[in-house]
């Protein structure tokens, strides 16, 4: 992964601001540097939905730790943080900014912009997600798996989801995880084809 | 939860044996008293998926630990370490040892025979679980979330699945997860109503 700072944006929790980094919109992220001070056990122990955001950003920083934690590559032979069912994966992370959505391109660790729509409100019932930072937005490929997709694509999206939970209760930031959104604006923010659909969204902020 | 050893037994990895307390055979199990000296960082980072076990059985304290991290209660409220899709479970735990099945009873944490049937090798296709300690049976209901059961109970299990890795990775054990199991075989060892069903197994044990 590349190892570059967005025009010096500093890496404190819910303090810094996002920045494109070239004309098209794309944000480069930094490289992952996920502090180890936090235990599993604490993680485990602290794990609970929390529904109160403040406005603050998360810094490109904290999104790359943020990503590579819910599912990102642990291992040089490409395999990730969360086990892949018949040896593959199913699911695509988009982020839902207040400028637009961006999905995350793994190889290189890069936002790239899809939209400059702002759709966090589309992730929950609630509009929750208008009153946080950041959503990040989970599509399932239902064609992967074959006839056992349905029940697959599910499975890795709430192995992910636990990889959220577990990271924002470890570096203090609350989450929910939102089983019902408004599809029609994002399946078309997303422009996704027919095998492609919005299986969970999840909030992720600061307390608010 | 109870404060109790069985036997005397000691909580070393992968170095103690299992013992019934009593004459049904069920085993209260000890307190959690999970360690904190492993990292989240490092729990994702080592995150994967190992076939191959030692006979070693897991001690009852790595037992309630285990179950703990997967599915335990985490606040005075009830609230578990992975989150409640409309304030909702539908999972309840089994284990597969050598000697019989087990009903997890959260409220006890205590393991409740249910079968002195040895059904490890009804795990997963390959029959790994016969050469494991312990088999981890998951089994959904069907009927708690309504229309969207079939996925919501999916992303559940995904959910304590990964808690699963994580716990396993940070504790040194190895585990993986199977989709496809012997279902008459578990169904009739667990005599599940209609309703209910076996969604997942994972396999755990020390590495061979």
């Amino acid at each position: 992964m590349k190892k570059r700072l967005l025009g010096g944006v500093m890496a404190l929790a819910c303090s810094a601001v996002l920045a494109a980094d070239n004309t098209n919109g794309n944000i480069l992220l930094p490289e992952v540097n996920l502090k180890g001070d936090v235990s599993l056990k604490t993680a485990l122990e602290k794990r609970r939905t929390a529904r109160n955001f403040a406005k603050e950003a998360l810094s490109p920083a904290e999104i790359s730790n943020l990503l590579w934690a819910a599912y990102g590559v642990n291992r040089p032979n490409g395999k990730r943080t969360v086990p892949a069912a018949l040896g593959k994966h199913a699911i695509e992370l988009y982020v839902a900014l207040p400028d637009g959505v961006y999905k995350h391109d793994l190889g290189n660790n890069e936002l790239i912009k899809v939209s400059k729509q702002d759709v966090r409100f589309a992730s929950d019932g609630r509009k929750m997600g208008s009153k946080a930072p950041l959503v990040i937005i989970m599509v399932a490929d239902n064609t992967v798996f074959g006839a056992k997709g349905e029940r697959y694509v599910a499975m890795e999206a709430g192995a992910i989801m636990q990889n959220i939970y577990l990271f924002c209760s470890a570096y203090k930031f609350n989450t929910v995880v939102c089983g019902s959104f408004d599809k029609t604006v994002l399946n078309n923010v997303l422009s996704l084809p027919q095998e492609k659909f919005v299986i969970l969204t999840q909030v992720v902020g600061c307390g608010g």
